[in-house]
């Protein structure tokens, strides 16, 4: 078993694109860029024990190494199209292989992505998957552009992800649903696209909502006022965690991968019909104010602070 | 330290270019690509260990990085651009980082490739990068060209890089002249674009001539015949180890990131010109035959056998 085997299975179940004018086996692949369209370029690394569970399913390792690129085109409102993918793996082993692809291919589908190059290492288990995609010029979504007065908000529920890794760590049992958030997170490209015009900015929560948010004001030289009680919640996770606890893992839990915009209150109509046009609920939780930070308070206005903190590398 | 800090560190010393959108600091970044022009990718890691013996100096980590990728972009007859970077660290070391970008940041600047993303992330020390660029439609340097009757080129010496690992893994003093070539290799940028138009097929030899030209003649469908004993020679190599052992080194081993290409006999004069205008030495060593595989013979035309193989992962 060589690495040529690898790339053969690989290149065997690589999804083909009329752009692709070259796929996998020669020294770079060759693509048509859409005339008109600037190029948007997303690189993100998962390594076992550090961005997933050793105890993780390949397929589910397939599916995030993609969303969690995917995810960060979403947040540009971009339109992803090709990839590269570099495995790095213990040993050459098929099986792991082939469901690592399952998991990796039936996302790659539903985006129309094609993984056109990479390679394939010896090494502890790691997957860096580069996504290529494209935008209409000066029309992507950057983290730069909320205003002060502009309400925020963001989709889906949040801290399940979070919530799944603290039941994992701790030894219990970990909740179902929670555990497909952590594991298999939806990227919300199509809300991303849909927002173009409409969001003055975005960005993907990966690192928890207080970070994540955090990065917004700094790009955009503003502070930001959020109500920890309103932050969207499901029903797993009120299910499995008291109040106090649940709102430290809405507001510094990370790997959700849903997205947090900034909005004009002018524009709340225009996002009741973005929401329903891509099915995901979209929720009010604050405003740009002026400041260098974001500050947290309850419904009835009191100071909230966290009894975690979110998920920061090298600390 | 934090992640952040880290990137912050990349940042600052990322090269700028006036095609670069938005670089380092959003969930992804947006470049321009040239009008009328077909967008290149390639991806490359590098891991300690497998890639870089353990005692790599961080500089050459980061310029071998770049490198390889320029290489494959080389074998492609492209123009380097943009790249990304991500870097799994042990620990969050700003020495070894700022090293690291040494190497990096000198090669980059020679090519005028900016940095524009990527991410750090905690792991074992592993280097993945993803370089894109462009080339004229239809203009690419394939694997698959190569037609019977065409001359087989290399550009200038082979094995120094196999040399010093053969050296370092017998424990030996390794020469400098071809520890140089291991750590700090050559991309022939220039000269694969020169050979648009000239050469029929073309790839870079990172895992060995033998095995390289092996790729082109699968994907052309055709044979090769070679000469072991015209294979060019280093100084270093030729004061270092014995004929036998040198020939296995040049056919065999990898790493050196020389050019191999094809050409039909015609453009001999063409190749002197272009050997002249790029700096670099071109030699023949063999020809392009009817079937399947590479055949190396010796001066005499007696059958050549190597006394080692080439590198192969996994295996």
């Amino acid at each position: 078993m060589s690495e040529f085997d690898l790339i053969e299975r690989i290149r065997a179940r690589a999804a083909r694109r009329d752009d692709v004018v070259l796929g996998i086996g020669d020294d770079a692949a060759i693509v048509r860029v859409p005339a008109g369209r600037e190029l948007l370029v997303a690189t993100d690394t998962l390594n076992r024990g550090v961005h997933f569970p050793e105890n993780t399913l390949p397929a589910h390792i397939g599916w995030k190494a993609l969303a969690v690129n995917l995810s960060d085109l979403a947040a540009m409102g971009g339109t992803p199209a090709w990839c590269t993918l570099s495995l790095s793996l213990p040993q050459a082993d098929m099986a792991w292989l082939d469901s690592f692809l399952d998991g990796f291919v039936e996302l790659a589908r539903l985006h129309e992505v094609a993984l056109i190059g990479g390679d394939t290492t010896r090494g502890p288990l790691s997957v860096s998957l580069t996504l290529v995609g494209h935008a209409a010029p000066d029309q992507a979504l950057l983290r730069s552009g909320a205003e002060i007065g502009d309400e925020i908000w963001v989709s889906g529920t949040l801290g399940d992800a979070a919530g799944a890794l603290a039941q994992w760590r701790s030894g219990a049992q970990v909740a179902a649903p929670l555990r497909l958030r952590l594991d298999r997170p939806t990227p919300r490209v199509d809300l991303g696209q849909t927002l173009v015009g409409v969001a003055t900015s975005a960005i993907d929560i990966s690192d928890g909502l207080m970070a994540d948010l955090g990065h917004i004001c700094r790009a955009s030289r503003v502070g930001a006022r959020i109500d920890v009680s309103a932050l969207p919640l499901s029903n797993a996770l009120r299910d499995r965690f008291d109040v106090a606890w649940r709102h430290s893992l809405q507001a510094t839990g990370g790997d959700d991968y849903e997205l947090c915009f900034t909005a004009p209150h002018s524009a709340r109509s225009q996002l009741a019909s973005v929401a329903e046009a891509c099915a995901v609920p979209l929720t009010m939780i604050g405003t740009i104010v002026e400041g260098t930070s974001v500050r947290a308070h309850m419904g009835d206005g009191s100071p909230w602070m966290p009894t975690t903190t979110g998920y920061v590398h090298f600390t």
